[in-house]
């Protein structure tokens, strides 16, 4: 990728080869070394399991992070969660892609086309008259749409209830032209977040109960369910070791944020022991005009807060006590900070705070190596 | 603008001319008959008070809504808060443009050239040091800056403490060759979302002591200070009537949000009585299998809740009970949404969201009137 012409500070973060210290801030920033870490911990886990480990690019919606994903991380494919996200990844060159949610309206026409640039495309269904939308859509532009039955299994969100309904469902797929029942999609959204690992068993019991009760129902109407596909990055050990799940979709993992590295990990660790912090928001100190408080320049516009403050990397002596549209305040009790410091936050919650920026920027040790694109930023339609 | 080879869907939500109810979602709207109203008002309430207004452009980051503040809405200028969005609204044509903010280290260098653009660029400063860096810079180019004195007073953020330092600086100010001295840069921005009149009523006397020792300490130095800027969608008033402050920042009060409009107007009534939303975050209900339950397709990453969730415009059958990446849930208890079925969400707060987002899609009744880019989106270097 060529950045002639881009210039730093206002198209661009950074250029290969700079400095980190010279990063324009705020950016965000990938550390290479823990982020090939963790795909590779999750790609061994995922094999040492035998399941299949699609990873969700809603996270990250990055092709490049995809690509490692794939050539180092051991994943089959990705998943997102908009048509336009798909888009964006398969222009990219991503040729496997799940699309986690539910598909209506105008919107199925652009699912539908885009196996035509010769990606393997799959999507959910929790709903009978969405079978025929996209068969329609599938004949249409004579493609073909592998397709789930996303079942609600404790998230409270989309997913059909009634097993029965399943059935329904599923059959009205096999019985369709141009789509192909491919099984179960079972997400628990809520249950990655609950803090304690025995609260987290308790929830996946009564998920895997959920799951069972939908397979047996289709057992019972003679379907096969070849792929049963779900799990996060804070219950992936349950599905993954379930004999009943067939697929893992976590995303959290290869990055981390503030809000995963709380949750207990198995052992009574956290879950930022068992995996590194691999994203960073790089901030840079420009007010200091009182004693215990000090500004930095990343604001509401360069991280989220809704799943809590940032935390700053590698320090204990400060911590972030607020943020505001384009500013962080910092407390420093002992004033170690200074004009033109540089910082780097863990974002609280990782996902949308990579869909505000524009790049990443990979580094390894005190060097950009990559600056990557966040290909599918803002692709929300 | 052209939109030639744009696919709405994936690169734009709409194109103008078309019906609101095919705009691709989630997106945001721009309601133009509310967004004219409220700013004719308040170039109204400015002139009326005998105060110049200079809307903060960080808000909506967009070069179309400047100017039509400038056009309609009796503005003399905007304010940004980083260099970047200075950058993004000067080549986009905005000619006055007030930087209310810190600019330190490299960025100080492409602040000082943006008056090469043809514009009038100012900035504030809180440190000493600060103040070479400015003058150096505008030497190095051969430029001009306007440069304010920011003070803290109540905001807890940025900004000098003791008059007797802002005496200081702007002597520096005043001997720098290239910087001109300007007056002070005095914006409390927590005082704006205090729930009652009353209270916001007795912060703002507080700040309004503070500006007035600061402005007795330069006038005992003998040093005249032609602007005091400053004041918010939820205290203008208070600034505009002070006979003190002879600027006004305002920003929220084009489009409006959740959080401002919860707070209480003058008289008891709420601020969003005075102001009309003009903004909203278009969803469409994607999944309803449970009953009292619907799904949208706008989440995170179409609008942001660090200040509370969003509200559905024009319902109260309806309403929104969590958020997450990609969803709203919305308790739906009589069960009247269904599939398909169009929501016109109010944001929680404004600023950020508009940051989401790369298109405004200006509506005039059902028809999609203009598509404006968000000219400064990302830009937080």
């Amino acid at each position: 990728m060529s950045f002639e012409g881009l210039e730093v500070g206002y198209d661009i973060p950074a250029k290969p080869g700079m400095a980190v210290s010279d990063i324009a801030t705020p950016a965000l920033v990938i550390d290479l070394d823990a982020l090939e870490a963790n795909l590779r911990k999750m790609g061994a886990m995922a094999a040492g399991m035998g399941v299949a480990l699609r990873p969700h690019g809603k996270m990250h919606k990055s092709a490049d992070v995809a690509r490692l994903q794939h050539d180092i991380g051991g994943a089959s494919g990705i998943c997102c969660q908009k048509v336009s996200e798909a888009e964006a990844f398969i222009r990219a060159g991503i040729t496997d892609v799940l699309v986690t949610n539910q598909v209506r309206g105008a919107k199925v026409d652009r699912l539908a086309r885009l196996p035509l640039l010769g990606a393997k495309v799959g999507v959910c269904v929790d709903d009978l008259a969405s079978v025929a939308e996209l068969a329609e859509a599938a004949a249409r532009h004579g493609t073909e749409l592998r397709v789930l039955v996303e079942i609600e299994c404790g998230g409270g969100r989309c997913g059909v209830v009634d097993p029965a309904d399943v059935v329904t469902i599923a059959k009205a797929v096999i019985d369709a032209p141009g789509l192909t029942f491919d099984g179960i999609q079972a997400y628990h959204g809520s249950l990655q977040h609950v803090q304690t690992y025995a609260d987290r068993l308790k929830g996946f019991e009564a998920q895997i109960a959920t799951v069972q009760a939908a397979i047996k129902a289709l057992t019972e109407a003679g379907i096969a369910c070849p792929t049963v596909t779900g799990a996060g990055s804070g219950s992936f050990e349950f599905e993954g070791r379930s004999g009943i799940y067939t697929e893992l979709q976590c995303g959290s993992y290869a990055f981390m944020d503030v809000d995963y590295g709380r949750i207990e990990a198995e052992g009574g660790g956290r879950l930022d022991g068992d995996w590194r912090n691999a994203l960073f928001v790089a901030a840079t100190i420009i007010s200091k005009t009182r004693p215990g408080l000090a500004v930095g320049d990343a604001g509401l516009k360069a991280m989220t807060t809704e799943s809590g403050l940032p935390t700053v990397f590698g320090r204990s002596d400060v911590h972030a006590a607020g943020v505001s549209d384009e500013h962080s305040n910092l407390s420093d009790p002992t004033d170690s900070l200074k004009i033109g410091d540089r910082l780097r936050l863990i974002p609280g919650h990782c996902d949308p705070t990579c869909n505000l920026h524009d790049w990443y920027v990979a580094i390894r040790g005190d060097t950009v190596e990559a600056l990557w694109p966040v290909t599918a930023r803002g692709k929300s339609f």
